[in-house]
């Protein structure tokens, strides 16, 4: 498999310096580490919000780094998580006072390494550090890495809520609050059709046939619900949408929020043509959408596939995702 | 090859019906038509910008319809000219009596297509129709579908600068000028690592072995001008980078606009590890980047590459290009 790379061992690195080298006015590495931070971190008067992860799920996180959305995000390793000394780093570089709220997606390591990196911090002074945990893939109950619901696409929506919150001077409580009623609004289930290739190993991380494709899969080739027959992107869509949908449980009228998000190896051409069906399936569950977002948001390598994210918005909400942001990803 | 679409003859028309649903508030599509509009068109007072050309490029043209940039999009089937019928129904729909620019890719079926329409829009009581043709693709001279370089991504620094000076008030001639002094200044260079392939084939349009790439490689598959074998990321970035410099001739201190584009299937991260090199070789060559831009722009359905565009910017073509700009794939 070719890649764009240099040396597999250096491809994060090399990516963090390619991204500031795009934005040097917006974003700013960390001396001897793979985190990014706004230029002008901390800011004064507001609430820090903060995420991170492993590598290879861009745009997520760095390029949400900018006004209403991200104060800094960490990037591990390739599906690894970044260590608590980086994370704590990170936290304690954007806290102007108000405190930091860290947005984390529900893998095992990232959950630990917040969790240690937090108190880390506070150690060292940061007033008072938060914790929300993304779980928004319907698909699976416990997978590879994770106990409980992954946290994937949906995080895009907390980091978006909850960062205009804080750029509108909230406090961390209410931040935090913010960020909890987009997860308790929030589900996701995706699907690959191809594999993704890590750069250390080269070769697909999975076997999928000519002619099959795997239901809920994770955004690090985890195993999701099922392995079937290739469908049409309609029957796709609807697979992936009454997934959500029964999970999420809306009534009839609800205002939502749709993400059909592509895996990173996916033609921007298939995604349109996958939220043409989501669009009609909203209408036929009498749902009203507030916004159809369609695009890589969160991906997987080269993975040829997509996911399709529904969020439950009311005013207060609306209010908050429709708010001035502008990061390299995604500007309002 | 699986692919998220449902029958291959009817891509196009629901990725059309997909876009509209995602953005119903800022486009439109003209009944019966592969043609998307602003909702608004047409836009009183000002000069409109139109453009098109084969499907299968994402978010090329239609991404760039919007405030600031273009007034329409006409799309053709995969990699197909669309027809002069309905380039010419897109050029009387956004017509406010200041005249249409069209900004052409130099294929000879869009160029001759286009041609057409003006005639055909003029005879239908549209004032004036000028056209501009943008063939910035320094690799080849005369290709598969081209009589003299194809135009590629560097069409939608066209966009840009021609939309912000209609925007702003500019007469048709002075629009063109614009227009036609970014396509003086512009040069583009791409690779392929793997092949594309279409919707209605459903197999790679060339074969390419598994340690060679093809440089110089045209958005549809067209040959490039050399085979070569797999290289790592910064010689590639090199090669194409010094071939659009040698074509520039430019100057010591001179300032200029960098894309690092992806083909459709290439993760961002490469992206970025390319633009790490791209900017290194610019501050070699003592170029001044007043703006680098990552991300895809201009693909080929699911190809796996990249093409590296430079343009040499005054401060008329950076104040136009800074201008405001509010469409699907491109906010300023």
């Amino acid at each position: 498999m070719k890649k764009l790379i240099n040396e597999p061992g250096d491809v994060v690195d090399e990516m963090l310096d390619g991204m500031t080298a795009a934005y040097p006015e917006e974003l700013r590495r960390l001396d001897g580490t793979n985190v990014i931070v706004r230029a002008d971190a901390p800011v004064d008067g507001e609430v820090a919000i903060v995420s991170g992860g492993g590598s290879g799920h861009e745009p997520t996180h760095a390029g949400y780094v900018g006004e209403g959305m991200l104060d800094g995000a960490a990037a591990g390793e390739v599906f690894t998580s970044p260590t608590a000394d980086e994370l704590s780093e990170m936290i304690q570089a954007t806290d102007a006072g108000e405190g930091v709220l860290c947005v984390v997606k529900n893998y095992e390591g990232d959950v630990m390494n917040f969790e240690t990196a937090a108190e880390m911090a506070e150690m060292e002074g940061v007033s008072e550090v938060a914790q929300v945990v993304v779980n928004d893939d319907v698909a699976v109950e416990d997978s590879l890495y994770t106990s409980g619901r992954r946290g994937v696409c949906g995080t895009i929506l907390v980091h978006k809520a909850a960062g205009a919150a804080a750029h509108r001077g909230d406090d961390l409580e209410e931040v935090q609050r913010i960020a909890e009623k987009v997860i308790d609004n929030v589900g996701t289930m995706g699907t690959a059709l191809t594999s993704c290739v890590t750069p250390e190993k080269g070769e697909p991380t999975f076997d999928l046939g000519e002619d099959e494709i795997e239901l809920g899969i994770g955004i690090h080739g985890e195993p999701g619900t099922e392995r079937v027959d290739m469908m049409p992107a309609d029957d796709i869509a609807e697979e992936l949408t009454n997934s959500v949908l029964d999970d999420l449980g809306l009534e009839d009228g609800q205002e939502v929020v749709t993400i059909v998000n592509g895996m990173g190896g996916t033609p921007q051409m298939e995604l349109f043509v996958l939220n043409r069906k989501v669009q009609k399936l909203m209408d036929d569950h009498g749902l009203e959408v507030w916004d159809a977002m369609v695009g890589d948001y969160m991906t997987s390598l080269d993975m040829m596939g997509a996911s399709i994210t529904v969020c439950a918005v009311d005013d207060e909400l609306k209010e908050l995702l429709a708010y001035e942001a502008d990061t390299p990803a995604l500007k309002r």
